[in-house]
């Protein structure tokens, strides 16, 4: 029998999609014991944003966070979201910081490690999938960032997927991060999927443009193996569908995911109460409404909201249409990148100054940087008229961005004793490398120093 | 091929299920004309709440409201909620007055009428049916009251929905108002009304327990004709599916809805503006969150919250869940009635009383009253024993209920005229019939008398 079998997200993404990444550690301990008898299949509970968030906002340990949870949670799997070459951060680090990355975070308690770049170039994620690999213990999963794009087809995605099977990742996830992927469109690409690879497959969605739980139906009636869901106080909306919501609507199909749904009642009833605490105490509006009109733009909801302020505070709201008008014209110079983090904001203010100024009157240096291939290797091509006038005569990046850049690690244990933390742990010594300017600051507080 | 009609419910459900029906005219009337053009299926626009709303909350006139509407909107056909022998009141009305208000209502722009009746006794839609098809003008829908028991089954459903397509009924409507039908049940029912029927099926359900989008995609599959869908400013959570998220999860597939997606988003955009309005002017907290809880209970939404608030007032909170564990067993005593007002309310008091003072050790006259078949036929048996219990030796009342009531329309009038409206026009007649203590004093401010 076709089973699907269910990762909560509740405790990552779920919190970082809902309320800002701010739920705490004690928010999640009274439950943990019960959510590990649920039976899913794995909890993601680390990355992300939420390494950042719990430094910067929550005076908390990530690392202390993941060994108390690894305390309590004895049979699930633990899973964490990793940004391949960006680790937990927004540039690419030098290869000895993701490996050690790697190696601690495996140490500490995590079993399962997702990995995606944001151009679905492979070679940004080589360096993870190989430090992941030597640990001869860490599932690693290659996930693909999902876009829509004249040149993205099922075929173009099916090769990647491959090329990461190639890589050797123990499943794939389909990352489809705002929410674009319809329901017949799922169908038709999990059902290639599975006809090219053999590792399993997760797909992984929001519910932003409404399409959230019809795209996982389709996506379980063709075959997939694993989908990701939040329990209902932080999922729907701008989350992942509700985990109880997918739980009942499989009962008793084919599709039974074997999860009691009375076993989730009481961890949703503690939630519930977790959002009102974090709702007041960080005075979060929590998203009430989903935004359909982000598939329309294809851009990520929040990204449409901050253009509209950089184009207020710039007296310029009224042209926010010819700037939404433009974005499909600078993602096809730029050669159809997914929008995502750093693309989406790189293509967004490009649109902007495009139609304040004229068409490429201001070039950005990040976007000289994508034309350098400095963030890897675009899904399209760049045209040479295009580079030309973007960055002359300079030469293309045809190699992997990684291996510019030297390593890292024995310069920021350096530079942490020359703080006064001479004996750093190796954890902290990554919360510096990715986070200086938030880790140091923790690091005297929790440290009294 | 088989393609999906869209009706929308943004201008009545909607609003009452996301806005607490606080919608006005004015704020309709910027976009009639666009929505004329979307090629919808029909505007649901007048009944359920909105009627008693108009009056009470906005000094507003319902029927000009319908009137305005019906100037707006040439090409759409305009619906309305009507629920059976209670038209849009709480009680059972006399014919007469079902007989007038059909008329007026479609007189005064209504094209389609959907009846429903909280114990889907066909009986309580005798006589609105009767009256819509003597227009021979108006569409009249016969709806049956989803609800899931042991004696509810796809066969019973269907059977129901057989006699009221005997009594004449232009098409039938499954109302999920709690979001309880699941997908895959979904298909089965869709595709056993699909074979025994011949005219049109549409779904009606809310996305209160997060199935909404799944069961409508099921319920296509199988072959529904119409699906309820609502713009999402005023959609999702407790309301029905985003309309601009089903035309495009089925754009390009065999069960296009024709929509031009692009039409739709102007209309999105006035009705956020609308909602952010709502939300000021009467400090409205909208819904932000599912509750797939309700489907455990099966109980309404909002009855949930106001049960434990009664409990709460009793300082007896902490006994909530013993309530709801009782509820079955009142459920199972009465016949298993729906839950949907005035049922719901019913059943739920009941079953506090129970719990706090001994089973049945008090009794209320509601309860009474169902049990002496004065709401109508219940779906299931009621035991000879509970009936002694409840009424000893009284008859039970086994013809049609509206059957014992008096005209009511001429003592309305002369009623109306005492209080200083001689001339009152047959709608506000009507207006005062259903919510006298509402209307006299909006009668009074609008004329200024």
């Amino acid at each position: 029998m076709a089973r699907v079998k269910i990762t909560e997200t509740v405790l990552r993404d779920g919190h970082q999609s809902i309320a800002a990444t701010r739920m705490r550690l004690r928010q999640m301990l009274p439950v943990l014991e019960a959510m590990d008898e649920v039976g899913y299949n794995a909890l993601e509970c680390w990355g992300g944003a939420t390494f950042d968030s719990c430094m910067r906002f929550l005076d908390e340990d990530p690392w202390e966070r993941l060994r108390t949870i690894k305390k309590h949670v004895k049979k699930t799997p633990l899973q964490m979201l990793f940004r391949g070459q960006n680790i937990l951060g927004y540039r690419h680090y030098a290869d000895d910081v993701v490996y050690e990355f790697v190696n601690r975070a495996v140490d500490n308690g995590i079993d399962i490690i997702r990995v995606f770049d944001a151009l679905n170039d492979p070679r940004n994620l080589e360096a993870s999938i190989k430090a992941a690999k030597d640990t001869k213990s860490v599932h690693v999963q290659g996930a693909l960032v999902y876009t829509i794009s004249p040149i993205h087809t099922m075929e173009s995605f099916t090769k990647v997927a491959k090329e990461l099977q190639d890589m050797g990742v123990d499943s794939i996830c389909i990352k489809d991060m705002s929410g674009l992927l319809s329901p017949y469109d799922a169908y038709n690409l999990i059902r290639m999927l599975k006809k090219h690879l053999s590792v399993p497959i997760e797909l992984h969605t929001h519910c932003t443009c409404g399409l959230g739980e019809m795209t996982y139906m389709k996506a379980i009636e063709a075959g997939v193996d694993i989908i990701d869901t939040a329990l209902s106080p932080f999922g729907e909306i701008t989350s992942q569908p509700a985990t109880e919501s997918m739980v009942m609507s499989l009962q008793h199909s084919i599709y039974d995911t074997d999860i009691d749904v009375d076993r989730l009642w009481p961890i949703v009833d503690h939630f519930k109460n977790v959002r009102k605490e974090l709702e007041d105490e960080f005075k979060l509006t929590m998203p009430s409404q989903i935004n359909p009109a982000v598939r329309k733009y294809q851009i990520p909801g929040g990204m449409l909201t901050n253009l509209y302020n950089q184009l207020k505070a710039q007296g310029a709201e009224d042209r926010f249409d010819e700037v939404l008008a433009e974005m499909p014209n600078v993602r096809r110079d730029l050669g159809y990148p997914p929008l995502v983090t750093p693309t989406s904001q790189i293509t967004g203010s490009a649109a902007a100054l495009n139609v304040l100024y004229g068409r490429y009157k201001i070039v950005t240096n990040e976007v000289r940087d994508i034309v350098r291939g400095k963030y890897g290797r675009v899904p399209g091509k760049i045209d040479e008229k295009f580079r030309k006038m973007c960055i002359g005569d300079e030469p293309v990046i045809t190699h992997r961005p990684a291996d510019d850049l030297e390593p890292e690690l024995e310069k920021s244990k350096k530079a942490l004793a020359d703080e006064g933390f001479p004996n750093a742990s190796p954890e902290d010594v990554l919360s510096y490398t990715l986070f200086p300017e938030v880790a140091l600051p923790f690091f005297r507080k929790r440290d009294n120093k």
